[in-house]
Formats: C-alpha cells, sequence, structure tokens
C-alpha cells in the first residue's frame, strides 16, 4: 500500500492510500489509522477484489455471521469511519461488491483482498471519536459524550 | 441520537450524528438540519437497521413506489444532500441495506429505523443548495440558479 | 447540467453538479473535469437515471465486460476519484443501481443516462493524483510516487 497526505494542516488532515494487489484491506487501513495516530475519520474508497469476508449481525445470536466470496468482485462502495476504542483507532466499514452479473452483494467489511488496487479517501473529522461497548449487543458504538 | 460538530468555522461545519435504537433516520437528520439551519450539505453513514421503507421513482405513475422491509440489515451505505425547499432544509439520500444472506437491497430513503446504531457525517457545501419542483416529474430538484 | 463552486479557495474546491435529464453522467463529469483543471479529486453522487451500462473486469480476459440496462433505476451510490492520466483529467468511479423491485445492481460506471437528476458532489483531494498504466492488468492506476 502506498499512502499520501493531500490536505494538510494539523487540524483535518486528508490522506489517499492505493492498495496494492493481495492487500487486505482490513489490516491496511487499520494499521494506517494506528501509524498515523488517526482517531477520528470517515473514509470512502472504490476499486476491486479478489476474495472477501463480509459479516452480517444478526441479533438472535448478538454477533456477526460470516460469508466469503472468493470471486473476482468490483468495489462498489465502501463506506466507513475511524473512532478510537480503548484508545486505539478502530475502522468500522460496510461495503457493496459488484458479482459478474452486476448483482450486488454487501455488509460489514471483515476482509477484502485487493485486485488489482483500492483507492481509499480517508479525511479526519477532526474531532476525536470515541467508541464504548454497548452491553445489550456487545458491539463498540460511537459514544459522542463518553 | 446525539450530535457533536467536528469542524468548527462557520463557513464550512461538520458534524457527526449518531443514531440510537429505534430512532427513525429520515425525521431525526431532517430534524438535525432545521435545528442547526444547515441548507446545503451532503451526507454519508453506515450502521443497521431493523426496518426500512424504500422508495423507486416510477415514471409512468410520476410518483414513488414504496416497499417495506421488516427486518434486520446492515445499512451499507446512505448516500444524500441537504438542500433548502421553500426556505426549510430538504433531506435526499438513497441508501442500499444488506440481508441476511448477503443481498443487496435500496432505493430512496422515506423511512429507516435505526437498531443499534447509525453514524453519519453531515458536511456543509457551504453554499446554500435550493430545491425547486420540477413541473414534469412533480419532483424537488436542485436549481443552482434558481 | 449546471455547477457551482461552494467551497472557495483554490487549494480545496468543492462543485456541486446537477445534471439535467437525458445528460450522460460519464461524459458530463469529465468533461467538466477537464474545463476546470480537476486534477484530484473525490465524488460521491446520487439521483436516477434511465439507461446505465456497467463494466466488470474481468481478470480472464483482462478487460472489461460491459453490461446494459435500459430502464429507470434509482442511483443508490456512486463513488468515484478524479486522477490525472497522461496530464488529462480521468474519472474512475462505481455505482450501485436500485431496480424497481428494490434489488441492487452495479460495476464500473462506463455509460449513465441521468433521468431525472442526478446531483454530484466533487471535492478536490488537493494535491494531483497521477494514474500509470499498470502492465499485468492494462488498468491505469493511481501512482503515488509516480
Amino acid at each position: 500500500m502506498e499512502s499520501t497526505l493531500v490536505s494538510g494542516n494539523d487540524a483535518l488532515r486528508t490522506f489517499v492510500l492505493v492498495m496494492d494487489k493481495d492487500d487486505e484491506a482490513f489490516e491496511q487501513i487499520s494499521g494506517f489509522a494506528r501509524d498515523h495516530d488517526v482517531t477520528g475519520a470517515s473514509l470512502t474508497a472504490v476499486g476491486a477484489a479478489k476474495a472477501a469476508t463480509l459479516g452480517y449481525f444478526d441479533p438472535e445470536i448478538t454477533d456477526y455471521r460470516l460469508t466469503d466470496f472468493d470471486e473476482q468482485m468490483e468495489v462498489l462502495s465502501l463506506v466507513g469511519d475511524i473512532a478510537a476504542k480503548d484508545g486505539s483507532p478502530a475502522l468500522h466499514a460496510h461495503l457493496v461488491l459488484g458479482r459478474k452479473d452486476s448483482s450486488a452483494i454487501g455488509g460489514h467489511l471483515k476482509k477484502l483482498v485487493v485486485w488489482p488496487t483500492l483507492e481509499v479517501v480517508l479525511t479526519e473529522t477532526p474531532a476525536e471519536l470515541r467508541k464504548t461497548v454497548d452491553p445489550e449487543t456487545g458491539l463498540a458504538l460511537i459514544d459522542l459524550h463518553g
């Protein structure tokens, strides 16, 4: 993955990240946020992938059900945010993928193996966003007054 | 719903809104825009919902057809804008939802019952955007020279 | 198509473009970028269309497979970026479309015939982004260190 700071001041940085073939996007974006101390940001991305693991939060089991897709797909949208959970940046993103027959699938981003590229625009919010665990669901939700 | 101003000057405010369980997103975002006098903005959101009413503009009847979905779904993307119609903020947003089998559905946002959360980033444009009614369709469209 | 500059300084312009009935979006956005010398930007859009040509990059033929859809559809999301390829602005966008039965389809934006409107928010990054051709795929990919 390559990255560049495209908008400069300390208060509101905008980064462009360009993934390489076989990069795993969740890990790469999360690592970038940790390395650059990004604790409040929104992001969008487009590109393509050769594999993905999508999550669906199922209230019946109070957990994510995961489904693997091993095929070439267009990344039609990837929208998400970064907030601080227990002091570290936590990525929360959802994505829509396009299959060979043009049908769309999607879910919570668990894993995305890029091929050949994924172009990410990451914009700091810039206030830090904090997450706390919601007791009812076990999910880390943004807590603006936490 | 909780909200916070994350980017500060008067010319270009950025807000983060965090919906609570059972909040209805269309009403909440619209009310927020009215309360904070937001008359030109773009927004994105991700989260999850337990019910939605999706619109499809059908030229044959010159109106929206509405379909209800009552099931837990991931909000894969929600993209839209806020403009002024007859002097008040008007929200126009489209969304993509992910079902338990990972298939995607979507339409014009009419109603969205959040569960457990929806994270919205709302950025002022900052010039006011105005809508006027298009006589052919009856829709309120942005009129940049109106 | 109408357009307006909504955020003013030279370093980080934000434009709103509003397409008219029967505008072809790829051509209109590309032409706008050329006319206004936009060589690094991200964009989102929502609206509706009466026809689209969607691309799917198929590694087996190292090229896009194209599929035409001739029906009224909601433009649920359109996410992309503009970078410079051989010195000229190149638009790369993916879109998700909603059909009458609320099912979602999508792909790489090749052609989109707007009806009745498409609202585009285009934000400069502001650093110029450059694309170079990837020898393995023949695709023009963003090259941050090119």
